[in-house]
């Protein structure tokens, strides 16, 4: 799937954008002492849900629609009245707000949320992924990216100001906030929406017209207008991820964790991204869409770990893992009171405030400040300097490590990105199994073309889901399948609807991205067909894709080279003929896990400095895309090895890739006098690969359509 | 000519190794109120030296060893007695420190210095051209890179000891500094020495052992103990470079900079950087060796502009092109008290700190001080706040505006790199004639070798120099011939001394990177050669090299790409089979100017994000080094072209390189069985290019050599 960085979790994206931001004097936390509505605690009682296999999005998605199908209505006609409800909010005494910014984001910064946390999509109808909703006394504004103006024009009110980000002219909502508040306004945000780093950036920029940015910690303004309506928080049970395909347990992944501690002179650290959870406790969850995780959080310390995550979720046998590990339970809700007790205690804390929220690193700061006060004042007998006296207003502990933090990249961050054994076996296996169920839909699908069967781009994504239902331990899709016949092709992040979706011809390009989720892997791969005579033009296009596709396959580099020195490889042959494609051209995927992650990519946006390693997995896609035309992208996986080379100059290793995808690539759209001698060379070995590899898993036509596929050129 | 970090400019080094640094409280100025020795105005009278065309390096190589042999010699025997002088100035109250530091640097940050400022080699007794002293009262170390360890252990008396830069657990200065040093002490430079960022990086370092760094400005104290026997200050005249090499009037070029300072809201800029004052004012000299430079400082305000500069090398004829354009001559020596008018003026000042030294702007700062407060006392009326009351310890004005300073980089810089069509004709005319020169050596050494004379690296050298002597319009070398013949082809900047140099055979390889200055270009080739039978790894590795300087040759990119974008093009050969080389692949080269010049780079160091711009040149020059064996390198100047093709996604430009150089590549070094036809059809055509252009300019022998060196694989 290709990527964007405004796709991308906020930590993907400050990693491809550039160093980490400045710290700065944390916020000064607002004296509301409101109950806070306990969002994850509600839904008490037990759930007979799938626990092995959960069910898949697309089934999830139809659930949601029906039962959402009312509040959509809602937000068309009655959009004003949500509007004024959360106005009336702001003026409660214990509020007290002049504007308040409404973010997609859950409180853990995930990719795919569940449909609880979808407040900016309830407050203004719009239901793209991407978007912020800041709404002041008089004026509401939504900022979307080039992908969902469409979209967000048909789905937003007459009140509501549609911002094109990324427009020329379009201010951020921060500029926006200097321009349309007079000066000294309060701004609020729910502190769990906003990373740290984020919140912190938020209120340096509206600072500068003296306005104060307010966490209201203690309830979510748009929750709270939403009410009885709102949908119940995710209650699937959770399970263990065996330790064959996890590879290694989870003592030794704590063990691991508290040595990166004791190196730094930590006494614990919270996680809060999902997956770095759902890895380190060899844990799996279905509370979203696409990634096997659930919410919840982590703090491992020197001799103790906790997950944070509702009772209901832990079955028997994950209580006995979690036992057999020393992790022990607490509720969901009692983060932060955890994160009060270890400031309290004096604890050195490791805080990836790329990641993790501003409410808990605020109220670790706030508890900090306020115990050394009291220290202080029984005598200041500490050889520690006394950060300043206001409670949330000590400077920054990269400032003057005065403060018990260190904010620092998380330490599961790299060690997830690098896989061991067992899971580079399960990434293998499942992409074998994918690649059978690839070949029967492209063998079934050219064959309703060829006898003029219609099916429609949600159609042949749905047709897909049932081969790829069909394998060995699958689970969910990956992401939303792009499904893009002819120009729809050509809109990167395309999202076919039934309602308005194009059918798959035989008279132009057909791009067709997708992945699943496995119980041993994660798959995610693009293929482009032409099911009938594709012109000169699109072969030539193709073409030039593929020597892109090519030549990054066949990189070959010293260790500790970033993967953005390798992202000319992949450009250079579309450069030649003044042709581009506007992402990146390779993204981090999780062993089944989420199918976006960190640290690494190969993009040509250069701030993010991560060498590929050995075990990494990225992908490899670059496409090109004609406006109103057609789109093409080649995508398969590979996996970062050391390669035996006759030298090594330096003393140090060399690395390539070794392919995890084994799906045919279209001869029908290659130009082959385009191509060098060593290029057809690695067309045939790849396809002679895919058939030994493939092949023992099919039979019949879709072993025909095989044969026919991997011929060599 | 290969680039490595060390080599460069400080300010090219600094766009290699990231961004700019960071800026902090200005510098204490010493209380020292000292005759400073006017070290440039001592030459009065006349001198005939040549005008247009100056002495060759060589020449004056001659000319100085002569002369010098004698200071030399007690360098090498005295070395004692000048540590002994240094430190007795230590101990003088109007100086009382505890340390001083020699860097190699001039007051311009040049690569090229005249002798007289040779002060490092002078205290050290090494000549190597890179390296720093630093003198306490009872220890003496001497800090240089890889390339001079052997020849600083020769040089260096026993009081010396030798820091081996970049070996493992070798401190830098200011690490050694806070070693050597009880906390508290004073560390000694002479402020014109160090670039305002390099002193405020060394301030900043030894203050966390609470050392003060002492600016002593009012005079050196290796020239003070230097004496009478130090050489006299450069005194060759300055000409004019003629518009029709340069292009552009002075009037036009000081306009440009002009509207340049009134969009940034300066008034005045300084320019310290030889070939920028040069550039700006269409004036050559030949004060350093390699350069056409001449010792001068450049303001320029928005009526005026003045050129600080030792009378005696103004003639009367650059007189009248300077007052034709409006520049007034002051003496070199008057450019601290026009900074303090300019500061007592309440002008803004546009300094560049990565090149302008810490003299200027310290006393800049100091004045602008002083003038504030005295304004202060008169009546706190303006608006603006002032800095705070102490002189010289305002904050940067880079952090709160408060001081009239704005620190960027030269509004020089980017027009001097970026070409015009003169200088581009002037470019591609004299890299014709000296490929007519390089053809004639080619010939002559191939026969030679044919006919076992033997010759050294050094008398190669020698003749090749004769040969571009014959040239119309040559002036010097470009920098010093780098003649390395077998193993001495493996040391990247070898220099072959005439005691100890081999001779050129026919067993093994020889590199040769050579450039000259021409009246209207600069150049800068390196090729290797085999005069016998090389071995199949020689073949292997030159086909690699060059397979890298054909990829990086044929690259087209977009607009807005960095060079560094590109390197990995010219690596990625080497990479398939575990090679690589230890310097970037590509540096800016001036119009007759210097031979390196910022601010463009095509490097594996990724901090330089200048974009590669139509007009600007750049030298590619992959290579391998196998030590103690052979060395390779394939060098040609490219100039950055737009180039037409049938598409322009994202409606820019696409660019590409033409290549400068016309020298045949020695086929016999070629493995054609590792080339791809395309890389075949790429030689024939530089060849035949090759044929076309520099055939006309030859005759008899070199004729036929160049008819048998360009005939098609």
């Amino acid at each position: 799937m290709a990527i964007e960085a405004a796709r991308l979790s906020p930590s993907l994206t400050a990693a491809f954008l550039g160093p980490p931001l400045r710290r700065a004097l944390p916020l000064q936390l607002p004296r509301l002492r409101l109950r806070r509505r306990l969002s994850l605690a509600a839904a008490a009682g037990g759930d007979d849900g799938p626990r092995a296999v959960a069910l898949p999005s697309s089934e999830l998605r139809k659930r949601r629609g029906a039962s959402s199908s009312s509040s959509s209505a809602a937000a068309g006609s009655g959009g004003d009245e949500r509007l004024r409800s959360l106005r009336g909010l702001f003026a409660r005494p214990d509020i007290a707000i002049d504007a308040y910014i409404v973010p997609s984001q859950d409180a853990h910064q995930s990719e795919f949320i569940a449909e609880c946390f979808m407040r900016r999509a309830y407050l203004t109808g719009f239901t793209g992924s991407a978007g912020t909703a800041v709404v002041t006394k008089d004026k509401a504004a939504l900022w979307t990216d080039g992908r969902y103006f469409l979209q967000a024009e048909k789905e937003l009110s007459h009140d509501w100001t549609l911002m094109r980000s990324g427009n020329h002219g379009v201010p951020t909502t921060s500029e926006w906030l200097k321009e349309v508040l007079p000066s000294g306004c309060r701004v609020g945000i729910d502190p769990f929406l906003f990373s740290f780093d984020a919140a912190e950036e938020l209120k340096d920029a509206i600072f500068e017209k003296n306005h104060e940015l307010v966490l209201i910690r203690e309830l979510n303004l748009v929750d709270e207008i939403w009410g009885e309506a709102r949908p119940e928080p995710p209650k699937q049970k959770t399970r263990v991820h065996g330790i064959k395909y996890a590879g290694i347990d989870v003592p030794s992944k704590l063990s691991s964790v508290r040595s990166q501690l004791a190196d730094d002179g930590c006494d614990a650290v919270v996680i809060s991204l999902l997956d770095e959870v759902a890895w380190l406790l060899n844990m799996r969850g279905s509370d979203v869409p696409n990634s096997p995780v659930f919410y919840s959080y982590l703090i491992v310390e020197d001799k103790t770990a906790t997950l944070f995550v509702d009772n209901n979720k832990v079955s028997e046998d994950v209580l006995e893992h979690l036992e057999k590990a020393g992790v022990k339970l607490k509720p969901y809700e009692a983060i932060l009171s955890d994160v009060e007790r270890l400031a309290q205690s004096g604890k050195k804390l490791w805080l990836d405030s790329s990641s993790i929220n501003a409410a808990i690193v605020n109220v670790f700061r706030a508890s900090c400040d306020r115990h050394v006060n009291k220290r202080g004042k029984a005598g200041r007998q500490s050889g520690k300097e006394s950060p300043s006296g206001e409670p949330g207003s000590g400077s920054s502990g990269v400032q003057n490590g005065n403060l018990q933090a260190l904010y620092k990249v998380s330490p599961v961050t790299l060690a997830k990105a690098v896989k061991n054994e067992a899971e580079i076996e399960g990434m293998k296996s499942s992409h074998i199994r994918d690649a059978a169920a690839l070949a029967e839909f492209w063998c079934w699908l050219e064959g309703e073309v060829r006898e003029s069967v219609l099916h429609t781009e949600v159609q042949v994504s749905e047709k897909l889901l049932e081969f790829r239902q069909k394998q060995d331990g699958f689970i969910d899709t990956s992401f939303d399948t792009i499904s893009g016949y002819g120009a729809n092709g050509a809109i990167i992040h395309y999202r076919p609807t039934p309602e308005s979706c194009s059918s798959v011809g035989s008279d132009n390009l057909f791009l067709l991205d997708s992945g699943a989720q496995y119980i041993d892997g994660t798959t995610d791969i693009t293929r482009t067909v032409h099911f009938g005579e594709p012109s000169p033009r699109q072969k030539e296009c193709f073409t030039k894709v593929l020597q892109g596709h090519i030549a990054l396959d066949q990189a070959v580099f010293p260790e500790r080279t970033p993967g953005f020195v390798l992202d000319v490889l992949a450009r250079s042959s579309l450069w030649k003929i003044g042709l581009d494609y506007r992402h990146g051209t390779g993204h981090g995927v999780g062993a089944a896990l989420n199918v976006h992650e960190g640290p690494q990519s190969i993009s040509y946006r250069y701030g993010n400095l991560t060498a590929l390693q050995k075990g990494m997995i990225v992908s490899n896609e670059p496409g090109y895309y004609e406006d109103n035309s057609f789109g093409i992208r080649i995508e398969n996986l590979l996996l970062v090895k050391e390669v035996n080379l006759p030298n090594s100059f330096g003393g140090v290793s060399y690395l390539g890739f070794e392919k995890l995808t084994f799906v045919p690539i279209q001869s029908k759209l290659i130009d082959l006098s385009l191509l060098s001698p060593s290029e057809i060379n690695w067309i045939n070995e790849y396809h002679e690969e895919v058939w030994e590899k493939v092949s023992p898993l099919l039979s019949g036509d879709s072993l025909d359509w095989l044969r026919k596929n991997t011929r060599p050129l």
